[in-house]
């Protein structure tokens, strides 16, 4: 059920996901992302926001408010929603440890907020692919990613419809919209990226920053000199992005106007209050190739970027790989955090390793799980068909249920205040046979519920006080409760419990049921 | 296609999966678990190490051999398995750092190693859960799981067919098979666990090393002092072996059997030569319990009983958890690799968060490829239905391949020789769009070639120059071939090709090709 906490002031409602339990058992709250209408027609939603862009008339960046120590209504609105006092939201965003990507123009979206201090967040790719993609097929889209949990979605759509695909998703959002703006540009010169240039890049920064795009992935950081470091990679450059600027650059022999026109292209992002995020042109797109030279290169590039942006109040992260073994993760969040001054870092996967074509969104969700541990902040999700085709609604739901996994482990790893209160509702629920809340606390309450009654079909097991795995005859839970029951009727203390002397009391545990429910089958031991 | 070395003598033949590749790229040579026979009706593999076994007429295990400096046949085999010096093999399994499980009454297994030196294993189990399953129905089971990569398989069964099951999976399993006798055990007294005794239990175990089981789980570390750790918990007891033995030292107050009378048992298990699994009765069933003092304490216990073990003799593995953060993974296998002197450590999981009915075999590959890095030998495996059901052949596949991910992400963590290899084929089939290879490389080829086909269904798109991901107008993968010709064509170095003036070639460039083959549409930035 969507309920909305209210804020300073009445115009901040921000909303949770609240699992009601049966008995005793107290109501949690979970965050929510999927927005205030998700199943209509998509005509737009309600420009929440509108008011508070308006409010800012002398204009200025969340990060420029944050360093003047103003918490503006989005900030308050994220300090809620992540349950941290919202001086930690201004301290955060002030240093750019964190951004919270919200364009002027974009008022249909609910604040949230990027940083390692906050809780791990996971990105969804979509967009149209094909001539024939529609703008109500893409809004489908985003619904399905935002209501399985994605925090953002990219727009990587291409094609004839490009713009109006766009609109369709920015007015039907309550999640932040990034796009590749690079993608668009390429359009406009019929495919060539030699054929680009600043001026074209410019102009489509413009049109899509009117639109409301709330952060822009820009290739800014790979130059011409780190080009020739992945001539003898095993896998090349694998950012298609990357590619493009690679082969400006040759063809031109100049340096990546992205990076000479990077001030420029600041002062756009902060009149708008876009976010940046550097874009990893040089990721590695294999096991043989994480963390060389190039890859490293350019990411000390994108700390320099990070500076001028942070110098303009233009909010901005840094993206990362890739294709990363386990052991070489936690250097590469110990350079991106160093080089680029604790920036937030956006990392793709990382797969750790290259052999498992078909289940990416697995070997990826073992180094997302890793790296936002080691202190990412945010997640690009990978789904099955990553290397194989193009997704489609399962495999969207495949790789955002695994990243919010991912996600989810590294809070509780890195000791999110609230992260675990899910997990012991949720194990709490299981040992007490509370079915029915254990579904509906679960990530996919449609998966857990239909593999529970694949094996118990009749609807009177969903309360029966055994696992659905043991069978009613035995369940090693049970024991469990005997021995609290045991423990709590004779006021035994744990530490007590053996040398007060057991022994006599031993009798009495068979009689209370030391001898039921124990398993006759199981699939572990 | 399968392939085998042969060894120092004519009878030692080890099977491998060759993948040939096409063009000059040279094939490449994959542990294979599948064993000789996988089509016909279960009517039993060749008999492959009787000889070894009668050759043995001193009697002995691997363990007492090894430390008497002589490499028995099933360490030869393992040495060339793993493509390791047959020294190693003999030094690992003296210091009681690897086990080789292999019952002399189970000749139809080829030799495998489980330690820390070697590849990580994986474990699937299996077992008749209903009165209705078939010996049959469990060989097909058993050859569905060694297909996809079980390095063992545990046979969980219960249910009156019980020794019947257990003798068909025995005689038609090319890889070690566990069992948990306790489960047999209470099949004899009508599933009361308190009228469980020594004897019976003693009868279980030889009746199931006759028959060629090569190690067994005992839940022999549960101590009655350590029980009163647990009443608090969130999950209680879990592990149903040692909810058994938990209920039985409450009953009668009084020590569990099974550590009364280990060195008895450790005399049985030296005489088939079965490897003892040391069973972690309390392990944690949440991520409150993890790391707790009662799984701790019962830890400590494992850690004297393997010592007991190896002073007898017998090959002894630890094994552990359950559900842990990942913050707390790394912790346990210090502890158990200090307490247990080494002994290989074989885990269940961990699942790094318990919100994911359903989704089990991602929280815990998450979990497993960590805890293999840091030292585990063994995985076993945890499928979608776990919590949830009885998994199904869906289900099964889904386990032991997410599970032989993270095993094969910790053979890459820990740098195992010849670990890359796999990968580095495939990612240089993936850039030379060497499709066919790269299916054929894939953990799944069957999944791999069909998430292809569903995007690109034409036959000869699968030998095209071009992702399915991208279409056939533009690729990122082209722009890396450009450059590698660029600089091959003119001799020029990575480090050198900027400095050498590659502003002169820049229209050289242009024209051979920098304009083609970039990309258009993408998933991902």
């Amino acid at each position: 059920m969507k309920v909305y906490v209210t804020g300073p002031r009445a115009d901040i409602r921000v909303p949770f996901r609240e699992v009601t339990l049966s008995g005793d058992a107290p109501a949690i709250r979970l965050y929510d992302t999927s927005g205030p209408g998700s199943d209509g027609p998509a005509v737009g939603l309600p420009p929440m926001r509108s008011a508070w862009a308006a409010e800012r008339v002398a204009g200025g960046t969340q990060l420029r408010f944050a360093r003047a120590g103003v918490a503006t209504p989005e900030m308050e609105f994220v300090a809620l929603r992540e349950g941290v006092p919202v001086s930690t939201v201004v301290d955060e965003l002030a240093a750019g440890r964190a951004v919270l990507p919200a364009n002027v123009n974009h008022p249909e979206s609910e604040p949230m907020i990027i940083g390692r201090r906050f809780l791990v967040k996971v990105n969804a790719n979509i967009g149209a692919a094909s001539p024939t993609s529609t703008p109500e097929e893409e809004v489908t889209k985003l619904r399905w990613a935002t209501r399985w949990g994605a925090d953002t979605v990219m727009d990587l759509s291409t094609g004839d419809r490009i713009h109006e695909v766009r609109e369709a998703i920015l007015r039907n959002s309550p999640v932040p919209i990034g796009t590749v703006p690079i993608y668009q540009a390429l359009e406009r010169v019929d495919g060539d990226p030699t054929r680009l240039s600043w001026e074209l890049f410019r102009d489509t920064v413009i049109e899509q920053a009117e639109q409301g795009v709330d952060y822009m992935t820009v290739h800014a950081g790979l130059l011409l000199r780190h080009i020739p470091l992945a001539v003898g990679r095993v896998a090349g450059i694998v950012s298609l992005g990357g590619s493009m600027m690679a082969a400006w650059c040759l063809a031109h022999h100049q340096e990546n106007f992205l990076y000479t026109r990077f001030e420029e292209l600041c002062k756009i992002f902060a009149r708008y209050d876009i976010t940046v995020s550097l874009g990893n042109g040089l990721r590695p797109g294999s096991i043989a190739d994480a963390n060389d030279p190039a890859q490293l290169a350019e990411l000390r590039t994108l700390g320099e970027l990070a500076w001028v942006a942070r110098r303009r109040d233009v909010q901005t992260m840094i993206e990362g790989p890739g294709h990363v073994p386990m052991h070489k993760i936690k250097e590469n969040v110990d350079l991106q955090q160093e080089w680029c001054r604790e920036a937030p870092f956006y990392t793709l996967g990382p797969l750790t390793t290259d052999i498992a074509p078909g289940y990416d969104h697995i070997t990826s969700a073992i180094g997302a799980a890793m790296v936002a541990m080691y202190g990412t902040a945010m997640l690009c999700y990978v789904t099955p068909k990553e290397h194989l085709g193009v997704p489609n609604r399962e495999d969207v739901k495949a790789g955002v249920i695994a990243y919010k996994i991912a996600a989810h482990a590294a809070d509780l790893a890195k000791g999110h205040p609230g992260a675990r209160a899910w997990d012991d509702a949720l194990s709490k629920a299981r040992f007490e046979f509370r079915w029915e809340d254990q579904f509906d606390l679960a990530i996919d309450p449609d998966t857990a519920r239909s593999f529970h009654d694949e094996a118990v079909p009749a609807a009177p097991a969903r309360i029966a006080h055994f696992c659905s795995m043991c069978g009613p005859k035995f369940c090693s839970a049970k024991i469990g409760h005997e021995l609290q029951r045991y423990a709590a009727e004779r006021g035994v203390s744990i530490d007590a419990a053996v040398a007060t002397g057991m022994s006599e009391k031993s009798a009495e545990f068979v009689a209370s049921g030391g001898a039921v429910y124990l398993p006759v089958t199981t699939k572990s031991a």
